[in-house]
């Protein structure tokens, strides 16, 4: 007799829009029911209902609490604590036996500041034996136990995390369920002819996940790359077993490797740049006076200028504009040039195939000038390439580079 | 040098609507407040905030959950958790030093059916270090750890009975904070001569507990009175030490042995009688037959008719008449007369020194006829003489009770 299988386990996550209320807590347990059904091993991993962490969080800061305070933490832990009991109790409805599970039971142990967490260790035993048993454990996302045991949570987009970390702890793929029906190559809002992408690599993934549509929080990426749990994004509006999603999956184990997965945009940038006179190149100290600032930087150029001074660029959210200027202008320095430009966005190419493309630049490049779109400004990483442009012809640019790469139907 | 002794301990407990809102909580924050920095060892227990409660039960409801399920319990318990938390923010902005405190991790043990379990211990040690170190526990009422390690709610106003035990795993008085400043000799609604009783019994207490002005729960009470935890009934709507509210004390402790408290009522009842036209008493299968459907008594009496047959009456509340009179209708017997009657309300009358006074229960029949009220019913406890009358006569009899027993200012 050959050994028996054990079967197979699978991860739900199921998001604040996926939880919003009792009607939308049902459909997203049915997905959960038909998978089990279909003879999986079944843990689902739930967000407070959409709109309950902001809530929270602003009585809490009506007193004086920020993110990053302990109290704070124990406040908004309690939105996934009541989604966890609401989505046990809709599996039960459905016959099914299940039970919510709290970070601080198992445990899921966190380490540090409160607000911003990350998970060390989940006891994987008891979910184990839940699972033998045919109950579906229902895990409050998002929060954990610290070493002084205090509840502290993982920051936004923390249950996503939870969901692979409990991927990772019991042998399970993880599927994540949202509002949209996986990744797209690009907004389809922007342009119609955007069509989902079936599969992407961790890193791709990483990168599409600065797009607009965000739809995986970039730590439970990285944990999941690091840890090797298949990862899916799919959609809980449609009804169960009806959302083909995303698979996220080691580069290795993409057969097609297409040149680029997708084209992705972030609105409202701004753009500072810095010429100093002399030879000395004031970026160090600028960019120091930035982190201070709490300003992040995305692109970055440093150059000299034609009359051999130095020139240092970079891009920020139009919202830090005013606090980089700030930065910039107490440079220290005798002829110091600060100049600054807004309305800006950024377009980018994202694909694991660009790795060593020059060619892909270069279309970039003749793609935006043929449309009559000027670059401010070029970054490029190891499968992105990014394009600082005037704000009111991102739309246009998006959807010249979706064509042009013939990512659409 | 004589031993110092230690400061004297207060538990104060802030109900739903001292808990309300942020503006609510740093009200009650302040008399917290304002008590701590008077010298004396605080700590604080509270409800969810006003509404929450029923919020999430409405959810579970409609997710197929009722009360005395477990995952009720599980999101029932969060509403707690996050005003406990909201609590110690508004304490620590009033620079003092507070921490949320989790029934499961102190941990407050409970026992019994989910949703109505009763507290079998508290571990007071980690409470009595914060209080030595100058930290406020800030304890989420209504909830505790089962043996299974699970949430498990007290049931119904079980924040007061979390206070009471807190205050007696600690050695603590309790102040029992509310939106009435103390208990009253009848509703100022309905006379407006009413005061506030400055020290009650327990016993009386809980007889005007049954009151419209619920102030208390009843078995936070009781195991005040089993504990000897020295209880008192504050507002948290006026400013910090302006409450002088009401204190409940063992029976031995009031000096003035006042003979009536107060005049309590109860709305909407119904009264429903079976004559038995032959000796056989139909009472037993009757009170089995109302306590199988879930019904209510209050009160009974049980005596002869002229005619010789036996007659057992007894009061219910209006909404469960209709149930019982199924009940009463279904009784096996030849000769079973049932009548009802509905539109009533009951009168009673409170203090610990009625004991063994007929005189009172005389002066109750003599008020009430001088007023033309009729009386359907009698019944008699310890501390306690109640009369069902006519609906539309109970405020015309609680005015007239209140004054011939000289109640008022």
């Amino acid at each position: 007799m050959p050994p028996q299988s054990s079967p197979s386990r699978l991860v739900l996550k199921f998001g604040g829009t996926s939880m919003a209320d009792p009607e939308r807590i049902a459909a997203s347990a049915a997905i959960a029911a038909h998978e089990a059904r279909s003879g999986r091993q079944v843990a689902v991993v739930v967000s407070a209902m959409a709109g309950e962490t902001d809530r929270l969080l602003s009585a809490a800061q009506a007193l004086g609490g920020g993110l990053g305070e302990m109290e704070t933490d124990t406040a908004l832990a309690a939105g996934e604590q009541a989604s966890a009991a609401l989505m046990a109790l809709a599996l039960k409805r459905d016959d099914l036996r299940a039970e919510a599970v709290m970070g601080w039971s198992l445990p899921i142990e966190v380490e540090g500041p409160p607000g911003a967490g990350r998970i060390t260790a989940i006891a994987g035993e008891r979910l184990d034996a839940m699972l033998e048993a045919g109950v579906i454990p229902v895990v409050a996302g998002y929060q954990g136990l610290n070493a002084s045991g205090r509840l502290a949570t993982l920051g936004r987009g923390g249950t996503d995390l939870t969901a692979v970390a409990v991927a990772a702890a019991i042998g399970a793929e993880c599927d994540i369920y949202t509002d949209v029906d996986g990744v797209f190559t690009t907004d389809p809002r922007i342009d119609p002819d955007a069509v989902r992408v079936e599969r992407i690599s961790h890193d791709a993934m990483l990168e599409m996940a600065a797009m607009g549509a965000k739809v995986l929080q970039t730590r439970s990426v990285e944990y999941a790359k690091a840890k090797s749990v298949t990862l899916r994004v799919k959609s809980s509006f449609v009804p169960p077993g009806a959302s083909a999603g995303t698979e996220v999956v080691a580069d290795a184990a993409l057969a097609e490797r297409r040149v680029v997965s997708g084209v992705s945009y972030v609105r409202d940038q701004a753009r500072v740049s810095i010429h100093g006179g002399a030879d000395a190149a004031p970026a160090e100290a600028f960019f120091a006076g930035l982190a201070a600032a709490d300003v992040a930087v995305d692109m970055i150029v440093q150059a000299r200028s034609r009359a051999g001074g130095a020139v240092v660029e970079c891009s920020v959210a139009g919202k830090d504009l005013p606090r980089a200027l700030t930065v910039a202008e107490d440079l220290p320095g005798p002829d110091l040039a600060v100049r600054s430009e807004t309305g800006l966005a950024k377009v980018s190419i994202v694909g694991t195939g660009l790795r060593g493309r020059a060619d892909v630049a270069r279309t970039l490049y003749q793609v935006l000038a043929a449309q009559g779109v000027t670059v401010r400004m070029v970054a490029t990483s190891e499968i992105k390439i990014s394009a600082l442009v005037d704000g009111d012809l991102l739309e246009h640019a998006v959807r010249a580079l979706h064509g042009a790469y013939r990512l659409g139907r």
